[in-house]
């Protein structure tokens, strides 16, 4: 959709690679780590989305004849630019398959390749994968708020412009069942699904002609928006009216939808109109300003409310709008590295790393990740990262390692599920999580800790540095 | 950028366009209202963004194979299939120039068609305004905090995904100078800009090796990145011995860059050594989750900061994340038509209108627009929209239309400027509005009236159809 190319990154990436070129240390090796330091909207999890695109956008990353010229017109040098023109990003890629959950501090997703192939595509990976990540959690949190209620995503208007194409895409892995966005449906084969426009309505003479109509159309696919003039007054007795007439004709209105006032009053007002005139199949739904919150809230007031369109909130991923994931070198021409702040949660984890996630006796999450060296076979106990002579036994513990290859020098070697099944993936992953780390109120923290191996590395590091 | 095809809409608008055209209605006309209802992050006013965006994915909208793929599968109407196969808009478009400011409840732009062009286009029409004016806007916002310091965008790492592309752009019309996006500034004509990264740091030996390799690089346009292992300790210190060697090769080191800890301490430190090493040239950069309200707090302490680097907040908007824009039907085949609500600032301004702002004596702006009825030649006292016999006398007040011809049936007919004319514009338009509608607390209303005409109309249908 978007012809990601070369300089779909930020200068500074540029700028480095060149002095990395200049320096002839190009073929010299690299390892970053992608994380985050903070679940999104308070919560206790986040939803890992966007891999697929991310390998795709890494296999096809090319610096087209425009991206070099601009670069010419910057004055970066002509060797450099030589390189740009038949530059491949061949490096490895090992992360969870997409859908699954993942917590602040360890890695999720790791990195080699040379030191300038790793550097360029910071920016790329770090716009794809925030923002996918995001709106899939996001859309897990509505679909834990909304149970068995249909969800719809109703974004696109008022998306973040072009973002709105993989808003819609990762709000599916999340757990939204359909959404109107047309071409997001068209691209990643999703339902697409809608009802109708107050314009609609006022463009007939009254508002039960313009149901008329529209049922002439689409007989067996129609929502009547009713909340144009007045919805109990005139919208649900004129829709009542036509799905009668429908009826007669050996169609079904599928459902009305409600878009103003008081959702759960008017829920509930409607139908009991709906039922006494025998439209016992006729489903609501429900539109305006929700988010997980209103969702609960209408379901615990118990709003007989089948469809819940959610839109600004799921797409833009509100209040946070961002998930502030981080790219951080970890190991440099085999040199393992670190990164020291005065803020000591803010210190990075030094070398190539392995996270492996501990299950309890049943399979299920028992609530920790331990960030390991990756070529450490035993981890007997874990400790806290910060907190010194704070650990945890690990010998009776299952456990299983996160991450795994997806793409290998440059080719991508795993093959993206259809959407249906990542959401899937997602749900069954959500599934292993003890609700606790699912409420939205003060969710349990989500154990991080690390291997002795790392913690020596680590601290070595920190040493030699202070000196 | 993004090919924007047909398909590039709500679900929703493509089964009304289908209703209108089996209804034998495609060729009656329309006239739609882009508006909103609240200023984004409660402020005063709203930069109008994206209009040649706009137009430019007007001019070019096509259902291409794909489209006509897709809606054959969703079972479209063969005949209607065929029609949008040659569709293209043809519409009319009026709006103020871009970098304009416009305000709530009244029309930013006036759409004008046939019913289904003018549906169909809603969804995209939304999702470019809405999301370049937010951020605008935000923009302009952190330009008045931030004075006569420099605003660079940092965000598309943090953007909402491909988003980012015209977030960058927006972020220009709205008062920032430059931006690390490089495609954005390929392809908008931008000034590309960036520092370094705390991995090139950690890729070297030692901070001071880094930093001598990157200043061999790049002798004229080198800003180092000073908090790696410590801002004061070894970053300035650093710094400021190879700014000296960088002297006696005849270059200047151009900055540093502070992206952690006190901002303000850290600021005024680093000013002092620079200065006590005779490197009054050096500017200071400082970055790390700046908004609006932490630059105005930075500059109150004196904060020797010359460039400010923004993103997250910038690019996404935040804490709002959207524009609440909507797409109103204002005339349908010639007549005038109105929506309800029982919210009363919720009901639609029918008919085809026209917007004239109030000019004080001095040629700023009053406070005031008024909307009226577009054949309405004298427009002697405004009213209130809502509260009956609260009005304002207009006689000896001048006035501009707002809404002018921008596309006419489906050519434009406005020649975009530059980027930095439509960033000079805004600020022109700024500064012609008083102070106290700019503030970021409880900033004063704008007011929002209309014409008598206008008024008369409303009533009239509100009356028929209460009736």
């Amino acid at each position: 959709m978007l012809d990601v190319t070369g300089t779909y990154t930020d200068h500074y990436e540029l700028a480095m690679g060149q002095a990395y070129f200049l320096a002839g240390r190009k073929d010299d090796t690299a390892v970053f780590d992608y994380f985050f330091r903070r679940n999104p909207f308070q919560g206790g999890y986040t939803v890992f989305a966007g891999l697929p695109d991310l390998l795709s956008a890494l296999e096809n990353f090319r610096f087209d004849g425009q991206d070099l010229d601009f670069l010419e017109a910057q004055s970066f040098h002509p060797d450099y630019i030589a390189y740009l023109k038949t530059f491949r990003f061949t490096g490895t890629v090992c992360s969870p398959p997409e859908g699954d959950l993942v917590f602040p501090t360890r890695p999720v997703l790791r990195i080699e390749g040379n030191l300038i192939e790793t550097q360029l595509i910071e920016t790329l990976l770090l716009n794809i994968l925030n923002f996918q990540s995001l709106i899939a959690t996001k859309a897990s949190r509505m679909r834990l708020a909304a149970g068995d209620g249909a969800l719809i995503d109703f974004g696109l208007r008022r998306a973040q412009g072009l973002g709105g194409y993989h808003a819609s895409r990762a709000a599916i892995v999340g757990g939204v069942d359909a959404t109107s966005n047309s071409r997001a449906a068209r691209d990643f084969s999703l339902q697409p699904s809608g009802t109708m426009a107050h314009s609609y309505i006022q463009s007939h003479e009254s508002e039960v002609e313009a149901f008329r109509s529209f049922a002439a159309a689409r007989p067996d696919d129609c929502v009547f928006l009713v909340d144009t003039f007045s919805t109990l007054g005139s919208g649900i007795p004129n829709a009542i009216i036509v799905a009668m007439e429908m009826e007669r004709n050996g169609h079904r209105l599928k459902g009305v939808r409600l878009d103003s006032g008081d959702l759960a009053y008017l829920a509930k007002k409607t139908r009991a109109m709906l039922d006494e005139a025998g439209l016992h199949y006729v489903k609501i739904a429900a539109s305006n300003q929700l988010d997980e919150y209103v969702i609960r809230s209408l379901i615990a007031q118990g709003a007989p409310i089948d469809v819940f369109g959610v839109g600004t909130s799921l797409v833009t991923g509100q209040p946070d709008a961002a998930l502030d994931g981080v790219y951080k070198l970890a190991e440099a021409g085999g040199r393992p590295v670190i990164k020291l702040s005065e803020n000591v949660s803010k210190i990075t984890l030094p070398g190539k790393k392995q996270v492996w996630r501990v299950l309890d006796e049943r399979g299920a999450f028992y609530g920790a990740d331990v960030v390991g060296l990756e070529n450490e076979t035993e981890i007997p106990v874990m400790h806290h990262p910060f907190i010194p002579h704070q650990s945890f036994p690990l010998e009776a513990r299952k456990t299983e390692p996160l991450l795994r290859p997806m793409m290998s020098r440059g080719k991508t070697v795993y093959e993206p599920p259809p959407l249906s099944r990542t959401a899937g993936y997602c749900r069954e992953r959500l599934d292993m999580l003890p609700p606790e780390y699912k409420r939205f109120d003060n969710p349990h923290i989500y154990k991080v800790g690390i291997s002795g191996g790392l913690k020596s590395l680590r601290d070595g590091l920190i040493a030699r540095h202070r000196k």
